[in-house]
């Protein structure tokens, strides 16, 4: 519900809306996409200082019609400034004669028009805001962003990491009117890419053909190894995308996660080493059971920490993380594996 | 910030609010997490349809401390049917000695104790509510779910899909703080399972080990092709399980789905198909790379028509669609690819 218009509903000072107004245009500044500007609107109720409360709920019957919500008003001075924000329970709940810079609250949380919407979003989640105000360079009141604008802000977002998660570029909008000419565009680039980042699996393979054709029975495990570090790192990933998604983790987290991430892989891969040894075991003998094991114990560290690392590097780099999780790290995890097994294997089998 | 206490803030009628709480407590009733009756609070604001508007905005204004918000009332009777709901802005907005059963709507938008959770908070994002009314099984008002409450649902639950995304069984909580223990017990089923899952692509392999030993070029294909039906069945089932969590897409959709599916797989399928004949013919001659691209074609096809499917079946037999995003689909998808590389490659190369 994102309101384009410009109009300024305040009525208290409709020479400076105006002056607003055609600074706006004049600048013929549009907010870039994705930021607290571009989502505000400015149809937002505004009060004079120097107002009761039984007066300040009459201006705002009057500007109900206009405001996006009356539920939360912003005081503000001459020049747009932002004193004090109050809602319209507390100038209920005051005494009628009550001014209201005695009632509104000072220390206002806002952002300003260049504030990220998932900033924003958090933000309102997590002070269980019903509209926060947006200020320009000059600390001005510009507009608010709404509590149903923040939830659609938070629908989209997870949508579109969902799917750069699966390596679909941008926004396909409603799933069910997308033409196949759309969806082949979102997902075709990515998918030609993962065939060529394969090629180093492959490379990897070629460099030990020999040992394949000597010991055919490494290429029945070879799926098994290599999804297992594609997977586990899968999972490390998207866990920490989801962590910087929702501000849970921080940068600076980065070397205790990492750690952590140690102990986690290595408890991962020795209960899946113990799994595939029996089936090395049943299909090669011991031999072939040590060489697996250890391979499925290191495929999986190896797996996990890149996991791990791939969304923190993607951010220093002022990537979006959400690229990280899913193909991407499968495809580099299955990559590492591959010269892990075949090394360790030619390792053992002394070729 | 969901609240616990069953105080019924009701002055209207406090024999019935007694009667409510006690009837509570005697059933030792708890509704099932992830319900609305989970999530809601019982203190909402409640009027009586006798009031006048002046009359309601006093009553509201001595509720005002002990309910949850204000901002939306609900006039009910004696028996605490939901007769309509009145905001306070059309309270304010109201001539004062207005009858509030005249300004109330009657048409309420509504869910019952037992609706799920994420069932509420679409229908509040769709409609843009900052409270829904909670009905018991006899239509008596129970309790509201606030838009702040529904936000975090939306969050928990993207976050929720996300995980299984990448097979993270059920909630991990704040990722910061998780043990080891407490995040390889998340992460261990799925991964253990899904080696178990790569046998069927082990035991496709191992059906062609003649084939593999004679034409050891294969093997250098092996990962490339099977990925690429990996990736392209993820980016289906992503997408589904997104449209369906979002209710863009809903059961019926299925078939018209599968046949855009299979517009979008070819077209994709073909691009990729041209990328790896190149290749085939560098590595292997013609005959590769005929191999090759037409095994890309139906890998392709075959790993999406899965990935799209897969998700409509699992919502079909009540489990959640996004345990089939990531790994599982994938999975699936490389055994399939497994059997129609080497079928095709033992056809052609005439074993």
């Amino acid at each position: 519900m994102q309101h384009t218009t410009d109009t300024l509903v305040s009525p208290l000072d409709l020479r400076l809306a105006a002056q607003a107004r055609r600074d706006h245009l004049l600048d013929g500044r549009r907010y870039p996409e994705g930021t607290a500007g571009a989502l505000m609107t400015s149809e937002y109720s505004s009060l004079d200082s120097g107002l009761s409360a039984s007066q300040a709920i009459d201006m705002l019957r009057r500007e109900a019609a206009d405001a996006e919500t009356i539920y939360q008003s912003y005081v503000l001075d001459a020049q747009r400034n932002l004193l004090g924000t109050v809602s319209l329970r507390e100038l209920i709940l005051a005494a009628p004669d009550q001014p209201i810079d005695r009632i509104m609250v000072r220390k206002v949380i806002c952002v300003c028009t260049a504030t990220c919407q998932e900033d924003v979003a958090r933000l309102m989640r997590e002070h269980d805001l019903l509209a926060v105000p947006v200020l320009d360079e000059q600390g001005r009141l510009v507009g608010i962003v709404t509590y149903d604008d923040a939830l659609d802000v938070v629908v989209d977002e997870a949508t579109e990491d969902f799917h750069k998660g699966a390596s679909i570029t941008n926004h396909v909008g409603n799933l069910k009117d997308a033409t196949i000419g759309l969806l082949y565009r979102k997902r075709v680039l990515w998918l030609v890419l993962l065939v060529f980042g394969n090629l180093f699996s492959g490379a990897g393979i070629a460099a030990f053909e020999e040992t394949i054709a000597a010991h055919i029975a490494l290429v029945f495990f070879l799926p098994l190894l290599v999804d297992s570090g594609g997977n586990a790192g899968a999972q490390s990933a998207t866990l920490m995308v989801r962590g910087l998604a929702t501000g849970e983790v921080v940068m600076r987290d980065w070397l205790r996660m990492l750690t952590r991430e140690c102990g986690v892989a290595l408890a991962l891969g020795g209960t899946m080493a113990v799994a595939v040894a029996s089936l090395g075991v049943l299909r090669g003998g011991p031999e072939i059971a040590v060489i697996v094991a250890s391979s499925m114990l290191v495929i999986v560290l190896v797996g996990s920490l890149i996991g791990m690392s791939l969304p923190f590097l993607l951010s220093r780099f002022r990537l979006d993380p959400a690229t990280a999780s899913g193909p991407l790290v499968t495809s580099i995890a299955d990559a590492a594996g591959v010269l892990v097994y075949f090394g360790i294997a030619s390792q053992v089998l002394d070729i």
